[in-house]
């Protein structure tokens, strides 16, 4: 195929600065002395059959360890898809036919013991490049704590990602993330909650994964915000990607073109720490003026009635008078998104909205259709996040305000 | 616009089915005179500003609910836009400019205090058309019990999805629903959760919502399957339309391109009451066959190590052996469900496995993009269901099986 190929790595006279390993496990030993030799310092070990397999594998996986550890080469592996990095415009992914991963800029870091999470989160948020990826796969070595050191002091991230099976050095873990959750959002999805979730974890990547009590307590103590499955994990990192900053309160305002969704909206409020904003005197006054005489001004602000008569203006006057209004920390928009319906649409309202500048952390949901897909991932893009139902768009502005109070709290104990 | 008018309901000639009352509310009382003179007995009042606006609009509403009573006329409203009916092919929304209803024969009803949920799935679920939906508004007369005894008699109709605010006659619901839920599956979502929620409601239809634990009750003794967010009822309701049979009991078997996605997979199952299968000798040697000699042949079945090799036939010999193992209840796919990486891709395996006979439960979910959205509609049309998430996969699969546990104990209690 028109490549060079070596023997072995002492024939390649050039430096090495990261060596990728895919040759069957019982090669690897030889060949990580092989780097010692030539003083090669990183490798990625991607091969499977290691300490997830039978005794043999488990084995082999100590002496790959012991080897690293003698030479001062660190190992992320065995038993990976490798890393991306947008920055370094590096791909080292072992599973050949994969998508071209959608790297970028978004700030967005995923650190998981599989590839899974991060496919995922860009196969369906292909707008929002995530900046780097590794998945750690049996973790011999590099671990999720080394990765988090790492990336809190890498200015281009914004929120580190994690998918943990298990962490065998707990007090590490927390030391290195108590750090960095003061610098930047760290969400974790924990699996391997049940006994049953365990022993599946013990044939994936051979993680020892401990009681799931032991990690709740972690997590709280650390600072970090538990995800407890894909779509939240998807939704947070999303929200701190996207949002230009924090709620500094807990006062909700609800802009609803319906009002059973509005009320949704409330109960998920309520489930969740947040609570109904008292609209100021200016924001009742101006909302009055696009309702019918019977109806109340209020919080949800339900604007259906509006809706045939100038949806956008209405919109629009309700995303100022909010933003402006000294009693609402934060705003959540039930529109419709959808590419028909284009007279009653919220999206143009909320572009202009977003270019303005957006001045309350702001979030989004409502009816959406296929054909909307692109203009809603352009809201995204310019900071305002949408959700594909309103319980989730206020569970991901729970966990953003949630946020705020660790912060909060993190350095009034500080001084 | 070349259409004819009457002044007056009495000025119409032709015998009248329906009537839809658009005006002011002021005016509705004397209309209702008219169809009592003309011996109409169907309307639906579309016009908002009755009770769940000002005193004015309660007293309207208390008159026209007394002239209705009194001619023995059947109101759906006020504060409604209308309601849809495939096999009928009528159409009354008030709602000008709205998206066509996609209307069609999937057995769906949906019963709301607002448009938005129906809308909401159809929007989401072109492919599912809803065979009837009303949106009951007020509810002043016709109300949720009134439908659900209608429609559970309904051939056309197999799952009746309802959006409840508040019910005013609780022991009329509840007999009603005891029998309904014996025939079909009835799915509740029910808002007003917190008071603020409640007080919420009182101004979007004036509906009465009492405490939250009341409902909870109710619904469990009656058999009523409780959605706690949209999320739940859509993917509730699209579990009883596409599934072509009931899981008969708890064992799960999990087939997964992912450990790490097998091990949410697992927990999930956990949480919500359902087990994992213990695979028979058979199961086990076939996939053992596929598996390389370190790994241990077991639920989930970890098929990552054959995605490169011969993915299709991968899928295609897990899900026969799965579905003629007698340890297997039913079955979670996680597979790749995309437009690109078509070669280890398991869409055509599922086509080919859904067009050859479902033998037992599947409910799938896996990586998806934009791209493959027709192929998933198309799967769930021939009976499988395809979820967001694994545990939105899982927790329909858990609802499916505690309506085969109701339907069970119902009929032991019987005899």
């Amino acid at each position: 195929m028109g490549m060079r190929i070596y023997p072995t790595v002492k024939d390649i006279q050039e430096k090495i600065d990261l060596l990728l390993i895919a040759t069957p496990p019982p090669v690897a030993p030889a060949i990580l002395l092989e780097c010692a030799e030539k003083g090669i310092k990183a490798v990625v070990l991607s091969t499977a059959g290691f300490a997830e397999g039978d005794e043999q594998g488990k084995e082999l996986e100590r002496k790959v360890v012991a080897i690293a550890r003698e030479h001062g080469i660190r190992i992320i592996g065995p038993n990976t898809q490798g890393l991306v990095d947008s920055e370094g415009r590096l791909l080292i992914c072992s599973v050949t036919n994969s998508p071209p991963p959608m790297l970028g800029d978004s700030g967005i870091a995923y650190v998981s013991q599989t590839a899974f999470f991060y496919w995922d989160f860009t196969l369906k948020n292909p707008h929002l490049g995530v900046s780097k990826a590794v998945d750690l796969g049996n973790m011999c070595d590099v671990d999720h704590a080394d990765m988090i050191d790492y990336l809190s002091v890498d200015p281009k991230i914004r929120v580190i990602a994690l998918h943990i099976e298990g962490l065998d050095k707990g007090r590490k873990f927390q030391e290195i993330t108590r750090k960095a959750t003061l610098k930047k959002p760290v969400i974790a999805l924990k699996t391997g909650r049940s006994p049953a979730g365990r022993r599946a974890i013990s044939s994936h990547t051979g993680s020892l994964a401990g009681r799931d009590e032991i990690y709740n307590g972690s997590f709280r103590g650390t600072g970090v915000i538990r995800a407890i499955d894909m779509d939240e994990l998807i939704d947070f990192t999303k929200t701190f990607a996207c949002l230009p900053s924090l709620p500094t309160g807990n006062r909700v305002g609800i802009i609803t073109i319906s009002g059973g969704a509005g009320t949704l909206a409330v109960d998920a409020c309520k489930e969740l720490g947040l609570n109904l904003a008292e609209l100021s005197e200016t924001t009742i006054e101006m909302t009055k003026q696009v309702l019918p005489p019977w109806a109340t001004a209020r919080n949800p602000f339900d604007m259906f009635t509006s809706l045939k008569i100038d949806a956008h203006s209405t919109y629009s006057m309700a995303l100022e008078a909010f933003s402006d209004d000294p009693n609402v920390d934060s705003i959540v928009v039930i529109g419709i998104l959808t590419s028909i319906l284009s007279e009653m649409s919220a999206l143009n309202a909320l572009q202009e909205y977003a270019e303005s500048g957006i001045k309350k952390p702001t979030v989004v949901c409502g009816f959406r259709d296929e054909g909307a897909l692109k203009q809603l991932a352009a809201l995204e893009t310019k900071g305002l996040p949408v959700y594909s139902s309103v319980r989730n768009a206020v569970k991901s502005l729970a966990a953003a305000y949630s946020r705020h109070q660790f912060l909060k709290e993190s350095f009034q104990k500080k001084w």
